[in-house]
This record gives structure tokens, C-alpha cells and sequence, in this order.
């Protein structure tokens, strides 16, 4: 049985008690999550017999978020991805994804799964069309459902499939400033454009389950026309592909397995909410997993800061999971440092939108910081950081680390004007007796 | 007469019709938003016989930010202060604040306000106490007015005055997580707590205002008890600084001098919009110039993404100024390249909340970058971009710059994964006819 499968049985399996543990929350919440659909536990049972740690991506859990890794032709060998996969979770990405298209992609993928402890992710039309030898116009349906399960065979947990792209959806894109920017959603449309044929996906999407249910793997349900330009933000297009979603969340409810949503994208700020609002509705609840979203164009180099104000915002809406954006995006394929600034950036979007949801115990870091903090306990507030390295070096870049570990002030203001220095002056005078006569109206 | 004096009176002066050309507005809404009270143009006669390039701060005008440089007793110096005004002004700080309270104060100052063409602001107090040897104590009231006519007379065009943090407020900050830490704020509230006496900048307010009316300097209400922690955000403490605030403001008008008003800190998503608009009811319309906020205090070392996502939520909710932070907040001064990286996150958040506030031509850079992207018109793109040289250097970094400059594709995906050049083919194929096909519904 699936997750899904067990939990709509009243069933609460050894991965619902563990996730409940992490999530602080009652097992049966858990299952009724799971069972409604709003909560998907990607738990393939090859990885789970070996290092996986089940975790949770759903409205009713805290904000999740994914880190992308793997090659392209151009760059990334296995060692590299191995390095990717240790970076994003150190630093706590929730799930990773290898949407690796380069060498040895077989390789790549079962050492990632092999390593890693967070549900992996994958797009299967790559290897596919790297196996074809390039030319997505050779792929029969068959070629996709035995890459769907060679994969699921691997142990991969959750797979980006383009089932809601539609033949009636292209003329839809034509006008677009940005065309199709989903590689596996341009794939498809090109393949429906050369045979003149429906999605192939969407129509074996009943054969696609019975594969996925019999490794429990999740559909991450891939938003193939999501836009690429906030000019395309929230258009026809988009929206026609996801009343498709909607339909495949309840078939493949209807199949036992497991489903989330993808989302944009490119979406300015004004329309994020309403974007994750309209998925939540016309999904039946199925998580939302958004990319960012950005909210301007205008910064390649530092679109890890444009898409995470959208994923803040995107969480804060309601959205189970932000995929990261790096400062590589647009530009080239993220490297390790690129995948560090990806995954804190978007550890700081979910914690903001747990804060924001006012989920139990979410601001618990923030408020134990600030205390630290105010303590002038330096080495407590590094420890507390999302980043303490960093943090520690900028702090000890401009103070000698042995003569002002301690010390009550930073380079920042200096000892004369630490405000924090001088509240405690102040707490002091007040505890001598000064506030007493303030709060009589001072002499 | 001062801008607002002018404005009140019914005349357009030379600076509305220059900010009116930089904003796109007609000069006569330059006028009635001054006159209102809702729009500054910070611009002392003295920096106006200068270099100053007017501008304007109002919720009609696009959104700006400011930059903060300075040194502090710890370090810097007047070269790398110059330096830092001209890394901020160069990736675009609309204004500059000098917060320097180290070494050669004065001379720091003079040579910032001689080479800047933005507005620049100041902190009195600092100065004022390093002349005084430290202790705040010893202030009399007529220290303060003293300097801030001389830094008047030096053509600062606004400055942060904490003239709202009262006696009465006091108490309602002593069991907060990070008590005052405003700078400003602490000192004044130590001097109230040493003398038992009344805030002299609000005792001295209307001195103060004859003569910041004399230079045309735009007052800042600083807010000396903004919340320094999310555990501290909108309390008591801050509202009812802000109610005096409001009663400054009005206060400020009376003597026909201009007026914004300084904002937190520290805010939790779901909270910032109410405190813009709050702001915007207490303070009568009076631009709100606002610090970030951060959004969750998790991140030192990255308070630039932090603060960031607070800032665009400020701005698209209405305020008319965002205050940067750089990723040494909390931990040290900020170098040059922290200042670059400040202010280019403060761009993104300001830009972001343009798009949102759906302010006319907002969006027609991140078409024109968008348009350049799906052309594979690198070179446009960059130079599009907030920062094309890092785009540029992240761009090569993985691909050979001569042979690959025009390449349809990049290191991210290569050549075969583009979903760009895909969408390419796929235009073309529908040029040769099998969209019209698609459209009548296959075959």
C-alpha cells in the first residue's frame, strides 16, 4: 500500500509516526493530511530500506523547501553532484532534486539516492531523451513508462512528469514574451507538434500510476507552461494547464498515489497569493511546490533574492514546498557555493512564511537569537544562525577574534554606540530606582 | 521658502519640475503631493548650489532606497567612505545616510555632501556627542541645536532626529527581548533616565524647526524605539512612538518645514502592511521611510535577504522609502562590496513593490531584459541587468566567452535542454503550419 492507500484505510504507518514527530504534530492529523491529499510523504520503498528519513511536504507541515542539483553537458561529474547533495542538506534543503541531462546520469543518480537521507527527485524525460540519443520526436509512450520505472527501480521518490500540457495549449503560448520555458513541458509541446497527437503523458497517465503506486513514488505533477517573464505571469496558458492538474490530482488519487502541484515561476508580487490560492482550489488541496516565484526580471546574478520575496510570499499563502532558485539562474548550472546561497536563501523564505502562518513554535529560533543576541552571547547567536561560518567571519573580520569575542558591541556602531550596550545602562538606572519616578511622571 | 512652504503657497518650483521629469508626473501632482504633505524633496540650498540632483520620497513616486555608509571608532576612514558613496550611488541608492561616529567626522561629511548628487542624511546626535567626549549626559539642549545647524550649514539634506522616544515610553520597553536599539533612541532615553527629565528634542522641536526651515532640510522622524527582534514587533512600545510622531508631523507642517517618518526593524510578514498603514493614518500621510524590515531574525550574515523580503512587502504596500541593510548587520561595519550587495537587493525589493503597486512603466525593464533573454541577446541582457558584471562573470564562468558569447543555450541546461531554443523550433514548426492543424484539433 501507499502512503495515500494506507492512510484513506485509517492506517497510520511507521513513516506518519516519524513524520508526526518531526512536525510536532498528532499522527492522526498526519494521516488525515495524507488521507485528504493535502499532505504527501515521497517515501519510494527502495530508498526507504536504505537511508531515507521520511519527512512531510503539505499546508498542515512547515514550509519545505528543495534544492536542485545534477550535470549538464557542458559541466558536473559525480563527485561534484555527491558535493551538491551534502551542501543542500547541510544546510538543510528538505528535498533535492538531480535534474541531471549530462554524463553518466545513471551513475549520478543512484550514488545521490544511495547518499542521501532527503526524498530525491527527478524529471525522467531527460535520461529518456538523453537514451533516445537526443531527438524527442523518436519517443514512443513506451520509452517514457520504462524510464518511469527504472527509475521508481532505483528508488527515486518523487518525479516530475509534464501530464498537463495539452495540444490545445500551444496556440495559447504563441504570443508569449517568453515562450515555454519548462524543458520538459517545450519537449512535449515539440513532440506534440511534430506527430500532431495529444500529450502522451496525459493519455497513459492511468499506466503512469500503476508504476508509481507500486514503489509509492509521488507525482510532482510538472507545470510545463508556467511563465518564464513576469509578462507572462498568470496568463491563459498557465492557468488552461492547471485545470489539467486538477483533473490528474484526482486521477492519480483515484489510482492510490501520492500527488503535489508544481508552480511558477515568474509571478510579480500583487499575484502570488491568488496563484497559490487558485492551485489549492482548483487542485482539491494537493501541495503546492512553487519554483521562487521571481517577482522582477531585471536581476539576473541575484534571482536567489527576486524568487525568494515571491517564495516568502508563496509560503505565506499557503504553498507545502519552495524550490530554490540559485544566483546562477538564467546564466549557468549552480555549483557548490551557488547551491549554498540557493538553499539559505530559501531556508530564510520558509522560516518567514512559518513565522508569517504562525505555525507552532516557528518563531522559537528567532526569539532564542535575539536573546543570544542581546547577551552579547556571540558564539550562542553564531550557533543559532542558519549560517554560523558566515556569520562568525563577517563578525571577525573587522574585530581581532581573541581581544573581542566577548566584547559588548560590534564594528558596527563601536563600544560608544552599541544600543543594545546602552539598554543595558538603562536597565540598570531603572533597576536603581529612575524608572520608578519616570512612571510618575519623571521631577 | 522651503519645497513645502512653496508648494502650499501654489508655486512649482524648479526642483518639482526636475523631480516631476524623473517621475513621470506632472509637475502640478509634484506640487499638490509636497503640499500634502505625502512627498519630500530632501534638498538643503546649500547641496542645491552643489552637485544635488533633486528627488522625491512620496507614495506617488516610484519607490526609493537608501544606503548607509559611515565609519565607525573601529574602522574606516574618508577614502573608503568615498568609496562606499560611490559603489551605492553607482548600482543606484537614491539616497545616501552618513553615519559616520569614528575618526574625522566632519571631514567625512563635507567630502560626502562636495561629491554626492543624492540627497544626504545624517544622524546630529552622533557628532554631537563625540564632541561632548562621549557621555550623553552632559548634553544640554543647545548642544543639539547647535549641531544640527552646522551640519545644515554643511548642506546635509535631512537628518534623523529622535524627538518621539518620550519618558513615558520607557517603562513599556524594559521587558522587551532587545530593548532600544536604535542608537539615537538608547541615548536619549540614557539621558532621560540620568536627568529625569522630559526628551529636549521634543521640548526644543520648534527651535529645531526654524532651522531645518532656514536650509530646507527634510526632517526624519526617527523612530528610537522601532522593535529590534520579531519578538518585539509592533508592541507598545513602538505605537506609541509613533502616535508622537504623527503629532511631529503635524507640528513640522506648521512650521513649513518637510517631513518623513522613520519605520522598523524587525517585522513578521503578516504584520508589515498594517504597519504601513498605520503609519500612513498616525502620521497623517507623511512618507514612510522604513529599515528592512527583516523578516525573521535566523539570518545573520544574510539580513540583506532578510530584510529584503520585508522591504518589498513595505514598499508594495506603501511605503515610500526603503532603508537597506547589508549582509554585516548585527555583525560589523559594512565594506564597500557589502554596500554593493545591500543596495542591490534594496533595487530588487523596490523595483518588486513598483511592479506591485502597478506603477506606470514599472515593468518595462523586465520586459525589455525578458525579451533579450528569449532572443539569446546576452549582451542586452546584461546590460539590462541591476548588475550586468556579475551577470557577465556568472554567465563565462562555465562558458568559454569567445566561442559561446551568442550560444542559444547556456550552461544550465546546454543545447539540447534549452526550453528556449526549443520554443524556437516549436514557433517555427507552428509557422509551417502545424499550429493550424493543432488548432482544429489534431488529426
Amino acid at each position: 500500500m501507499t502512503q495515500y492507500q494506507a492512510a484513506r484505510a485509517g492506517e497510520i504507518t511507521p513513516e506518519m509516526e516519524y513524520v508526526a514527530k518531526r512536525e510536532n504534530l498528532a499522527p492522526e492529523t498526519i494521516r488525515e493530511e495524507v488521507a485528504a491529499g493535502r499532505m504527501v510523504i515521497p517515501a519510494n520503498r527502495v530508498h526507504l530500506s536504505k537511508r531515507l528519513e521520511p519527512m512531510a511536504i503539505g499546508i498542515a507541515a512547515t514550509c519545505k523547501i528543495n534544492a536542485n542539483i545534477g550535470n549538464s553537458a557542458v559541466t558536473g561529474d559525480v563527485e561534484a553532484e555527491l558535493e551538491k547533495l551534502h551542501t543542500s542538506v547541510h544546510y538543510g534543503a528538505d528535498t533535492v532534486m538531480d535534474l541531471s541531462t549530462g554524463k553518466d546520469i545513471d551513475r549520478i543518480r543512484q550514488a545521490i539516492i544511495d547518499a542521501s537521507p532527503v526524498p530525491i527527485g527527478t524529471v525522467p524525460i531527460y535520461q529518456m531523451l538523453e537514451e533516445l540519443g537526443g531527438n524527442i520526436e523518436d519517443m514512443r509512450p513506451q520509452h517514457f513508462l520504462d524510464m518511469v520505472e527504472h527509475q521508481a527501480k532505483q528508488g527515486v521518490d518523487y518525479m516530475t512528469v509534464h501530464a498537463g500540457v495539452m495540444m490545445e495549449h500551444l496556440p495559447l503560448t504563441m504570443n508569449r514574451v517568453t515562450g515555454i520555458v519548462s524543458r520538459g513541458g517545450s519537449l512535449i509541446a515539440k513532440w506534440m507538434m511534430a506527430h500532431r497527437q495529444q500529450n502522451p503523458l496525459y493519455t497513459h497517465f492511468g499506466e503512469l500510476c500503476e508504476i508509481m503506486r507500486e514503489y509509492d513514488v509521488t507525482w510532482s505533477l510538472g507545470d510545463g507552461l508556467r511563465p518564464g517573464s513576469i509578462a507572462d505571469a498568470s496568463d491563459a496558458a498557465q492557468f488552461a494547464e492547471l485545470e489539467v492538474l486538477g483533473e490528474l490530482v484526482k486521477k492519480s488519487w483515484e489510482y492510490g498515489t501520492q500527488a503535489m502541484v508544481e508552480g511558477p515561476g515568474h509571478i510579480p508580487m500583487h499575484e502570488v497569493q491568488m496563484n497559490v490560492q487558485k492551485e489549492i482550489e482548483v487542485c482539491h488541496g494537493a501541495p503546492f511546490y512553487v519554483l521562487g516565484p521571481l517577482v522582477t526580471d531585471v536581476a539576473p546574478g541575484y534571482d536567489h533574492i527576486t524568487s525568494a520575496i515571491g517564495a516568502a510570499l508563496a509560503g505565506w499563502a499557503g504553498a507545502a514546498m519552495l524550490c530554490y532558485v540559485t544566483p546562477k539562474e538564467h546564466l549557468g548550472l549552480p555549483n557548490k557555493e551557488d547551491v549554498k546561497q540557493g538553499v539559505i536563501a530559501y531556508k530564510i523564505a520558509a522560516h518567514a512564511a512559518d513565522i508569517a502562518r504562525r505555525r507552532p513554535g516557528a518563531q522559537d529560533r528567532d526569539n532564542a537569537l535575539s536573546r543570544a543576541r542581546f547577551a552579547f552571547d556571540w558564539n550562542e547567536q553564531f550557533r543559532l544562525a542558519l549560517d554560523p561560518d558566515t556569520a562568525r567571519a563577517y563578525h571577525d573580520e573587522t574585530l581581532p577574534q581573541d581581544t573581542f569575542k566577548s566584547a559588548h558591541f560590534c564594528s558596527m556602531c563601536g563600544p560608544k554606540y552599541c544600543s543594545m550596550k546602552i539598554t543595558e545602562d538603562i536597565r540598570k538606572m531603572a533597576q536603581e530606582g529612575s524608572l520608578v519616578e519616570i512612571e510618575a511622571g519623571g521631577d
